[in-house]
C-alpha cells in the first residue's frame, strides 16, 4: 500500500510522545562549552573554479573535540554589505561533494554554506571529513556509534559541528548575524533542527523530510534504512533496549523542536517510508516558535518536493529575510 | 559479477559492427528541411524568480512537425557581448523541471539552455512538453513508439527538435554562432551526438554515458531498462526483429558520431548495465572528429562521472572556448 | 501480509466516494455522436488457420476518431439463425494475439469477438492497433496520456471503440441484438463495464478483478502497477493532483456502473494487490441493474478465479441467453 | 546480460557430453513391463460442460504402479472415421486444470488427450492426481524426490504414466494409430521426449523449451527452479554428487532422443534461464529422427514462441498427418 | 513496517478461535496406538567423532507405521545414575545433520536427543529419514502433503514420530521418566507442543516462535513461506477451503496447548512474518499447564531469541529438573 | 548462472597477481612491535553457566594500542597437561556471541578461544569490544575505514589484535606452545590466514571461504558484500583508486599466506559470490606452507563446506596434534 503510516485526520492529530529528559538544556550547554573550550583554527581558501558569478571558499573549522571539518563557502563576487546566511547540511551517507553543485543560494544573493559530514561522505556523494572518535560495537553504518553512552554517540559529535559552523560563519564579517538560516533534507533537516534548537541566533530553519525526529516510534514504523540499523542492532543486542531509547531521548528532534523560537518551514512526504510522516509531525507539531508552516507532499517517498520546495523555501525564506 | 560487459583490453579494442544506411544522410537533411518548412512561433518569456546573479527565461520554439517545444535558458545577468552557448539534452523520463536547478554553466559565464523531451518529464523530473503524434503499438515506454517505420520512429521526431533548438538559438542576438556546445547525460547524451552529427554549426559535443548507440549490440547486452523495452517488445512481436533493427540504423549514435567533426568529450562507466560500455566505445571509436577524448569510470555504474565529470567538461570547454 | 486492503465485514460495506460529473452523461453521449459521426470502414475478412469446428475472421472497424481498430471475430462454423454475441476486451499491456487462443465461447455456440487495444499490446501478448492521438507529458504507459485534460484522455479513445465494436457487431446479421454480452478481466473488465454503463444495446456484463475502478481510493491502495504509474507522475507533477481527479471522474467505472442496467456477473480476489478489492466493491455495489452477483475468490491475487469463473461465466450467461 | 548462455555460433555447435548407461534401455523395458503387468481399469466419464462443438471426459487410467492417473480428452463432436491424436504433458508445478481451457487441437480435428501430473497440480494449474509412492529426503519440489535410486526417482513414475496413457488411448477406436503425436512445454516437453524416446509408436514429438535435459550441463547452468532445486539439494547433501549424476542418467532427455525415430519440432529460446537454450540443443542434437526442426525465438525467455508455436505445430503437424 | 502483525495491547488481548474438534483426542489416541501396534525396531549405534567430553549414537528407531525414523543421541561421557531427558525437533526443511553441532544439553549433563525429520532435510541442513508415503496432489513442500483428508496429512505422520521418540527415549535406563523435555524452533517447536499435548510423559516444553498454530488466522497473516504454501494450494484449488481447514484443526498448535499440562516455556518475535506473534500468543493463551511463561523479543523477526532464548531455557529448565 | 567466477581448469591454473610490498614484513614488525610496546592488562574470568563439562571463560586482554579486545574462553573442565590451542576469528558483522554456543572443539579435548571484533557484533551475533580508532571519510561498514592510509586502515588493528590474542594465551601455562592453530570462516578465515602470517607460533591454520584475499581481483569479481563496500566508495572517491589499492596491499591474504609455514586446511565454495574461488586460490597457490590442503564444494555458496567442514577439520587437526 503506497501510504506507510498514518494518513489525515489520525496523522495531523498525531503527538509524539517522546519525553525530554530533565537535563537536556544541561548536557547540550556542556558539550557547546566544551566544544569552544578546545577551539581550534578557522581555514578559509579560495578554491580555483571555472564559476565567474561566484566565489568559492574551501573551508576548516574546528567542530566537535577540535576536530577538523570541512565544508565549501559560495559567494556572490560582487556584493556590498553584510549577506543573510544560509547553512546547509546533508543527508545520510553524503558529503559535500564540489562547490558548483547547488547554487541557487548564492545566486539569490546569500552566502551559502555546505557542512561536510564526518565520517560519511562515500555512499551517495563525496565528503573529506574524518570522525575520529572510537564507538562502542556497531552495526556498519553511524546510526549505532556510541548508542550505549549519550557521551559517546555519533551524533552529539556531528550536531556539535553544526553549532560550531554557526560559531565560525558568524565570525565573519561578510555575515549579517540577524539573518541566519539553517537547512537539509532528511540527515540534513534533523541537524538543522538541532542546531536551531540548541543556538538561539538561527532565526529560521528549513527541515525537509527530517530524520532523526520522533525516535521510539520511528524505529517501529519506518520501512527502510537507516532507522533500521536501530532495528537490526536491537535484534543482536537484545538486552539493551532501554539504554539505546535513554540515549536517543538527548538527540530527538521532537525535543530540539521543543527548544526553538526560530521562523520554521517544514515539509513533509506522505508516501515516506524511511522518514515516516507521523515522526515529521511529531517535531512540527511539538516546534516551540510560532511562525511555522508545514508543506505536505502526498504522493512522495522520502525524496519529498524536490524543486518545488527549493522553490518555497527561497520564496518564503527571502520574504522573511527582506531580500527582494 | 560487477562488470556486465567487456572490460579492457577487449573494450578498448571493440568495434561496432552496425552499418550505416545509405541514405541516412538524405534521411535527416530531409526530416529538417521538412521541419524548417513548416516553421512555428518562438516564445522567450522572462520567468520571476529569487535569482539574482542571473536571468531565466521560459522558452517555446518549433520542434518536429512545427509542434511547440519547451526550454530553460538561462543567462548571466550582468553580459556584454556575445555569449558562448551551452544546449543539454535530458535524461530518459525526466523533463526540464526548473530553471534555478542547473546552474554551473551560466555562472561560468554561458549561455545555457535545457531543452524539455517531448512525451516524457514525469518518471524523475517534471516536464512540459507533449508529443502529439501517434505510434503504432507500443509497450509502456517511448523505446518502440512507432519503430516500425522509421518515418513514425519516436526519436526522429526529439533530435529534430534538438537541432531546432539549435536554430532557434542562433537567432538570437546574445549567442556567439562560432562557440556553440551540445551536451547531456545517458538519452542526453544521444540526442547531443544525433544533434553533432547532423548539425555542423555545433563545435563541441559532450557526451556522458550516452544512450542510444549501437543497438544490436545494446539491446543484447544491456541488464536494465529502457534499452530492454525493445527486448519485451521483441519478445512479443517475434516476427518484426528484421525490422526493428532497419529502423534503428537511422538512429544510432554510431552513425552520427560517424558525420561529426566537432571536439568531443566522452565519459563512460565500466560497470553501466544501462548503457554498456562498449556500446560508448562503440560510438566513441567511429566519431569523426579528431579532437576528441574519453574519460573513463572504473567503478561506477550509469551514474558515471558526476560532478567530477561536470569539473572535466567545465575546464575542456573552457579551453576550447576561450573562456579562461 | 496476504490480504492488501479491506476485509469482510469493512469490505461489503465499503461504499465508493466518487462523485459523479453533473455532465457525465452529456460528456460521453457527445464522445460518442462525434465518434458515429466520423465513421469509417468495416472490413472483415476471413483468416486461413487449421481450424475446422470455427471459422475465424481478422476485423478492422472504425473506432474513436475513425481511426482503425483490430479484433478476431470466431464463429461457429455450423450455424443457422442469429447468434448471441460475446465482446471480450483484454488486460493491461495485451494485444489481441491469435484466434486459435480462446475458443471456449465460440465452441460454446456464442458469436466471439475480442477487440484489440490502441497502443498497447506489446508487454505480453500482440496487439496491432495504434493510438494515433497525441498526448501531453506522460510517464511511460498509458494511465497518464492526456490526464490532463478529460478531452485528450487516452481512456476516452479506448472506451468510444469498445461501443463501436458493439456498433459495428450489431450491423452483422448473424448477431442477435437482443444477447449482447460483454467482458474481460481487469482492464478488460473497466472496458466492459464502460461499454455497458454507455450503451444500453448491452444485456450481460462480466467484469473480472475489474481495473478503472474508484480511482481516488484505488491510486492510495494498489500496491503494483499499473494504477501506481498515476502516483508517480503525481511525484513529478506535484501540483497536478485536482486536475488529475478531475478528469479521472469521467472514466470512473463507479460512474459507469451507476448508468447500466444490465445484467452483471463480477468476480473479486480478496489479496489482489494490482485492483484492491474494496475497488471492485465500490463498482459492484454502486451497479444500478438488480441481477447482480459478485464472486469472491479469497486466497487468490489479480489472477483472481480463472478457469473456474470462465465455467461460473459460461454457465451463468447460457442461463440468461437461453443456451442450453 | 539478456543471454544467460551460450550464443551463436557457440550454441549450434554445442554437443551434450551426457553418457548413456549400457542398461538404459532395459532399464526403460523392465519399468514398462512391470507397470504393464500389474494393469488397471480404464474409466472414461462423458463430463457436462457448455461447449457444442466437442465433447469433453474425464478419465482414469492406470500408470506406473496401477496408479490411478487422470487426465481430460476432448473429442470433435461430429467425427467420423479415425482421429489422429495430440497427447500433451504439463509444465511443472501444473495440473490439468478444465477442459474448456485448451481447445485448439480439438477445434482443428484432433482427439486431444491432456495427462495430469501425479503429486504436482497445485501451483499455476490445478491437478488431480496422487504420488502415492514414498522417497527419500529431498527438498520441497520433486525434482529431489527418491533422486539417490534410480528406482525410486520420481520421473521414473512421471515417465511411464506418460507411456501407460499412449497404452491407454490406442485402446480407443476413435484413434489412428499410425498418426499419434505428444508434445508439452517446459517439463511437458521433457515428458513428451521420454515417451517419444521409450515407444516407437508415437510418430511425432514437439517439445517446446524443454526441461530434463542435458542435467549435468543445466544445474550449472540454470539461474531459476526447478534444476536449482538439485543444487540446493547438493548443497546440503555435498557428499551426494556422484550419486545424483548416475541417477539423473536414466533420465535425461538426451538419452531419450538417442532413442526416437519421430519427426520432431522443437523450439528453443535464447534468453531462457529456466531451460537454458544450450541443454535444448543438447538433445536437439542427439535426437535420431531425421525429419527435425527446430525454431529459435531470440529475445524470448521461458515463455518461448507461445502462440507463435502453437501455430508452427498446428502447421507442421497438420503436413505431416495429412489434415487439411 | 518492520511489526507485521498485532502489537501490546491487541497482541497480548488476542485469544484464538480456532475450535477443537470434538474427537480431537481420539484421533490422536487412535492413532498413536496404531503407531504402537506396528511397533518396528530400535537401533542405537555408537559413532565415531572426535568429541572425548561426550558420547554419541546414531538412532533408528520406528516411527507411523513402523517406518524408519532416524535421530542423533548424545550423552555425557562419565555420568551416573538417569539422565533427564531433551528432545529436540527441528525447523521447516532443516536435517538432523551432524551430533557435533548441538552440544550444550549434553555438555549442561542432559541426555539430547535430536530427531530427524521424514522427507525434509535437504533445505538447510541435511537429513536421512525418508517420507515413504504418498500423498494427494500438493504444492512443492510438506504442508499441503494430503491435506484434503485428515488421515493422509504429512503431520499425522511427523507429530507420531515425535510421541514414538519419546516411547523409544524411555525405554533406555539412562533416562529418568520424571525428568522428559521436548523443545524445537519454529516447525520444532510446533512438533514440541503437538508431543507435549499428545503425551502426558512430558514434563516440560520449550517451543520458539512456534510454527502450526492457529491456522486459520496463520494462512490470513504471515508474510512468508511456509504458512504461504497453503495460500498458494487454495489459490488454485479454489474450491477446498473447507476441506483444509477442517483437516488442520487436528493439527493446531493451539488445540495441543489445551491438551498439555507440562511446565512451558514460550518465546515470541515481535517482528516474525513467518510465524505472526499473535499466532504463537494464540498458542500461549490456550495452554492448559499453569507454570507457563512466554519470553518476548520486540526487535527480531523470525530468528527469534536466539542464544539468549537458549540461556533462558538452560536456567528455566535446570531449576525445574533440579540441575545445578 | 549458478557459478560467479572461474571455473575448473582455469580455476586451478589461477595465480594472483597481488604484488607484495617491499617493506611489508617490516611493516607488520613495527606495527606488532608497537603494540606490544604499549602492552596493557589482561583479564580472564570464570563466567557462570549451566554447563557442566567445559568451563568458560570471559576474556579480556589488550589489542592493537592496548585496547581492550574482548573473548570467550572454553576449557575442558577434567584436564590435565597442556592443551592444544585452537583459536577462532569471526565472519564479517558478527561478535562473540555467549560461550555456550560452539563447543566441538572443547569437547574435543581443545583449548578454545572465540575472539571478539572491534567495532562490529551487530550485524548477525552479539560482541562487545568497541573499536576506539578514527577513520578517514567512509561508508557504512568497516572495509573502508581508513583506507586511504595504510597506518589507519581498520584490518592493521584488527589483525594485531589476532597476534596479541595469541600472546595472552601462550602465556597460560594450560596451552602446549607447539600445538596452536588458528581458524575462522569468511573474514574469520582472512585473520586466521594473517595471523598465521606474521606469526610463526602458529602450527596450523584453517581458512575456510576466506575473506580479505586478493582484493584487487575480488573488489572486480565479486557480487554481493562486503567487497562492494569498496566499490561503491570508489564510485564516490573517483580519484584515489590507486591510494586504495596500494593500502589494501599491505593486508591482502594472497601476502599472509606468502610468509606462511604452518600446515593448512583451506576450504572453498564454487559458487560463492561473496569470496570469489578464484580469491580463495590465489591465496591457496601462494601459501609457503608444503602441508597444505583444499576442500572444495562445489555447489555451495558462501556457506561453504558448513559442518562437513567441521568434521574435515576436527579429523586433519587431531591427526597433526595427535589427538585420538
Amino acid at each position: 500500500m503506497p501510504f506507510p503510516d498514518l494518513v489525515h485526520p489520525a496523522l495531523g492529530a498525531y503527538r509524539s510522545a517522546v519525553e525530554i529528559p530533565a537535563d537536556f538544556s544541561t548536557f547540550w550547554a556542556e558539550t557547546l562549552g566544551e566544544a569552544r573550550g578546545i577551539g581550534g583554527a578557522v581555514h578559509i581558501e579560495p578554491v580555483e573554479t571555472t564559476l565567474k558569478l561566484v566565489e568559492a571558499f574551501d573551508v576548516t573549522f574546528p567542530g566537535f573535540g577540535g576536530h577538523p571539518v570541512k565544508g565549501w563557502l559560495v559567494l556572490p563576487k560582487n556584493r556590498d554589505g553584510k549577506l543573510p546566511l544560509v547553512v546547509q547540511f546533508i543527508g545520510y551517507g553524503g558529503g559535500r561533494s564540489f562547490p558548483h553543485e547547488l547554487l541557487h543560494w548564492a545566486a539569490s544573493g546569500y552566502a551559502y554554506f555546505r557542512m561536510d559530514t564526518r565520517g560519511q561522505g562515500s555512499s551517495w556523494s563525496m565528503g573529506a571529513t574524518a570522525d575520529p572518535i572510537g564507538s562502542t560495537s556497531s552495526i556498519p553504518g553511524v546510526m549505532t556509534k556510541g548508542i550505549l553512552d549519550r557521551n559517546d554517540y555519533y551524533y552529539r559529535r556531528l550536531f556539535t559541528d553544526g553549532v560550531r559552523a554557526v560559531d565560525m560563519l558568524l565570525a565573519q564579517d561578510f555575515v549579517d548575524p540577524e539573518r541566519v538560516a539553517v537547512c537539509g533534507g532528511s540527515q540534513g533537516g534533523g541537524i538543522a533542527l538541532a542546531v536551531a534548537g540548541i543556538d538561539s541566533r538561527v532565526k529560521a530553519v528549513m527541515p525537509d523530510v527530517p530524520f532523526l525526529c520522533d525516535f521510539p516510534r520511528a524505529v517501529r514504523t519506518a520501512g527502510r534504512d537507516p532507522y533500521l540499523e536501530i532495528v537490526r542492532y536491537l535484534a543482536q543486542h537484545r538486552d539493551k533496549s532501554a539504554k539505546v531509547f535513554e540515549t536517543l531521548r538527548y538527540f530527538d528532534g521532537v525535543n530540539f523542536a521543543r527548544q526553538s523560537k526560530a521562523a520554521a518551514l517544514f515539509s513533509v512526504a506522505l508516501m515516506d517510508d524511511i522518514c515516516p510522516p507521523s515522526t515529521v509531525y511529531g517535531a512540527y507539531q511539538a516546534f516551540a516558535g510560532t511562525d511555522k508552516t508545514i508543506v505536505e507532499y502526498e504522493f512522495n517517498n522520502h525524496e519529498g518536493g524536490g524543486p518545488f520546495q527549493d522553490r518555497e523555501q527561497m520564496k518564503w525564506l527571502g520574504e522573511r529575510f527582506g531580500m527582494r
